[in-house]
């Protein structure tokens, strides 16, 4: 079947998860890269911009059917002065000009930070740490998409932030949102902590959620995390597994003795 | 009993809300006001300023023990160049400012459009209009402070954004912080069509709601709506009653045959 969407603009193009995408869906889409900073080594055609500047943001737009908007500071204590125009001002402009440019679809990378301390309540503070005493991991409660918005910095205040510009534009105006609160994902591909083992994505886990929220149909506004089918995880993956069919390859546990 | 807290500064003090309480609780609170424009007939004193400048924010907040938060562009079709300046970053610059300067609680004003979506589904709609067909007043489905975000403008983003950085300062911070999603207030303090009916909120109800976040020990975060005893109300109180003991003089329906 022919993807509904073909023309894909992916924002923070010099990123790890978009070096990701275009690698492994390059046969799929007709990727077009943004980024601040011109790419040393770009593999798909990149606009050099700034997202906090709304005529570059309708620049990079120009033509697209979809948005994966990925472009932020990415740290998860990234100071106020970067969230502002970087993660609020960038995001709220993707929105907005995706809107008006009649865009069909925006994959939102929002992040676990929107709702981080929950990690810090009993069982996952003890998760996390690798306290399993008493736990069953087939019967850890999940975090899933409805729990209270809790973040845990600027950062995950951007993404909840985000996320709700999103229901408001695929609400008022028909784009289709979808946010993926996104875990960890790494450039060594693989868990390299004990917290990992429950919140790792896989590159080709977070590649495939990326491409049932562009292609499913149909969509309007959802959340899902973006984690691997880890033993250990607690964040749920029922919610994509029913809505789009998320099937993830990995999980964390194999490389237990590796970390 | 004395208040824990006894100096309060209100932003916004030249609002609607703020006359009410500065008025009503003259006798509880030494209240000081903020607000951007000298007022023409101040009843406290107030510090003149701008809550997106961070150094009018700690000018006004010396000596405080707590902050009621009203001050923001406040229209609810606000354009996205006014709610950054005097929702996002004023909101941001408050809280900031609150917990550098070991201010002890924060009752912020959100609003019920940052979930005014779920307005636009049954029966809410129906209620909204007067088509009560069908429907038992007391058994309408509350819209409750665990419900999804879903804005329904940039004003209604702000708002979902300032209850997510309320929660930040909370739970990392230590800082005291009540949401209060308020209703319609207005100024002749009567509901003036069939959807107030369902949102209106009195003068001293509010204020009743207010003086309680100021007071209710213990408070960490919450979420609260700000609306009175209406008979066909959708918005929950019973948290509010749960938590704070909020008992809501005024129910818009004594107003029905006025409107």
């Amino acid at each position: 079947m022919t993807p509904v969407v073909r023309k894909v603009l992916v924002t923070g193009s010099g990123g790890l998860i978009a070096g990701a995408l275009v690698r492994d869906l390059a046969d799929r889409y007709d990727f077009t890269g943004q980024d601040i900073a011109r790419p040393s080594h770009p593999t798909v055609p990149t606009t050099v911009g700034d997202l906090s500047n709304m005529e570059d943001v309708r620049r990079a737009l120009d033509g697209m059917d979809a948005v994966v908007h990925l472009g932020a500071d990415s740290r998860q204590d990234a100071p106020w002065s970067s969230v502002l125009p970087n993660n609020l001002v960038a995001t709220r402009n993707v929105f907005d000009a995706c809107r008006d440019a009649g865009i069909k679809r925006v994959v939102f990378a929002s992040s676990n930070h929107a709702v981080g301390m929950h990690e810090l309540d009993d069982p996952y503070s003890r998760i996390r740490v690798g306290d399993y005493e008493g736990l069953d991991p087939d019967n850890v409660p999940q975090i899933d998409h409805t729990v209270q918005i809790r973040p845990d910095g600027h950062y995950g205040v951007s993404k909840a932030y985000g996320e709700a510009t999103g229901a408001y534009y695929a609400e008022n105006f028909g784009l289709e949102v979808a946010c993926l609160r996104i875990g960890t994902v790494n450039r060594a591909n693989r868990p390299m902590d004990i917290r990992q083992l429950a919140t790792w994505c896989s590159h080709r886990d977070i590649v495939q959620l990326i491409r049932l929220c562009l292609d499913h149909e149909p969509l309007r506004f959802d959340i899902f995390y973006g984690v691997s089918n880890n033993k250990w995880r607690f964040w749920d993956i029922d919610h994509a597994r029913d809505v789009l069919g998320y099937a993830p390859q990995d999980n964390a546990e194999d490389y237990r003795d590796s970390i």
